[in-house]
């Protein structure tokens, strides 16, 4: 068991989280490399192998540009999110060193008003790569486990 | 601090909670010692020194059986769970190196509709033996922080 | 990367989290310095540079004051909490080997019915100092994500 790989990937995780929660979104496109994909699925569309998901990014051009929408359209002053995330499973270690890991979420959803409710729960699949620059996503897929798709679900989970 | 006692543990806890998410529950019953007991309870029944749960089996056999039971009754389809789980906090090395541990949880269960809910909360008090084949739990008793039973308890915890 | 202090923050706050969810309420002084500050406040009253908080102790015997007029007040017996917290974020080293780190929370929150509810997400921002006696808080600051403040907040966050 490489203890060390468990912890990088485990900061990558709570780094991540902590840039949403903190509405740092800028942050955000910074998480991928840079052909780095995006994805928000339902765990029945993995099932039935439907490949479409709800979001997709080819690139982390894309999530800037996503950023800057959310950011004009001032979505995410209405709420914030607050993830809470468990230990990655590491399912593989490929060529080159990519990791292929697997982590389950909750994530909080709290209103300009205060009011909380348990927004949504799923699980990343994850490819992360290890560079100079840190660990960074090839690849993350959200598989959310509710098929009831919020219409702010536009923001980054 | 032994860390790698902590990764195992913290890897044996993301497993068992995967594959209950991922309704693997085949699977369930592998996470247990042969003669394994696997206990649901409530912590208001531990703290009147209660004996009684209200689910309990002492063999791995047990928990095939029951897993059977909810596969002929398909009462999985109907619903999905997901597990984060904190950190495992030691709490003693016993002779033979089985280690007993305790764990917080807490479970959404997410129901065919989309419809999301804070379905339980909890501990698990485990027992933990090292073998060849890994870890696994020799004993894990669930205690529930909630004395409300639901009918679909039945499930794996 | 600091594998063992990242376990000792993690060991940390897994029984911090443990004695408030067991009820062993006198034991949650001693988490704290002689001189360790507790400090319960909004995100919103921090992104506003207001230094006031709801709940504002400054010593260990601050705290345990807090603890006796919970017990005379007979408010824990009605619920219970349940933390689930995420990895420990190290954000800094200081002097002397206090450590400044950052955690996210979801506590739930069950009432002597048994209805369970979300009841408080955040962050907590951490100061630990480590000496002979094990890891403590010199100062820990509960950021919470919501601003409704519900009148049983007196209780140990």
């Amino acid at each position: 068991m490489n203890i060390e790989l468990h912890l990088k990937i485990q900061n990558l995780n709570a780094r991540y989280a902590q840039a949403i929660d903190d509405n740092r979104l800028e942050a955000w496109p910074d998480f991928f490399t840079e052909n780095g994909r995006y994805r928000v699925t339902t765990a029945e569309n993995v099932e039935r192998s439907l490949p479409l998901g709800m979001i997709y990014a080819t690139s982390r051009a894309m999530l800037r540009d996503r950023v800057r929408s959310l950011r004009d359209a001032n979505v995410y002053e209405a709420q914030r999110y607050r993830h809470v995330i468990g230990p990655a499973l590491i399912e593989a270690t490929e060529e080159g060193g990519t990791v292929a890991a697997q982590t389950s979420f909750i994530i909080a959803r709290i209103m300009h008003t205060g009011e909380t409710t348990l927004f949504a729960t799923g699980r990343y699949q994850d490819r992360i790569v290890f560079d100079d620059g840190g660990a960074r996503f090839a690849e993350k897929t959200v598989i959310l486990d509710s098929r009831l798709i919020d219409t702010l679900l536009a923001l980054p989970l």
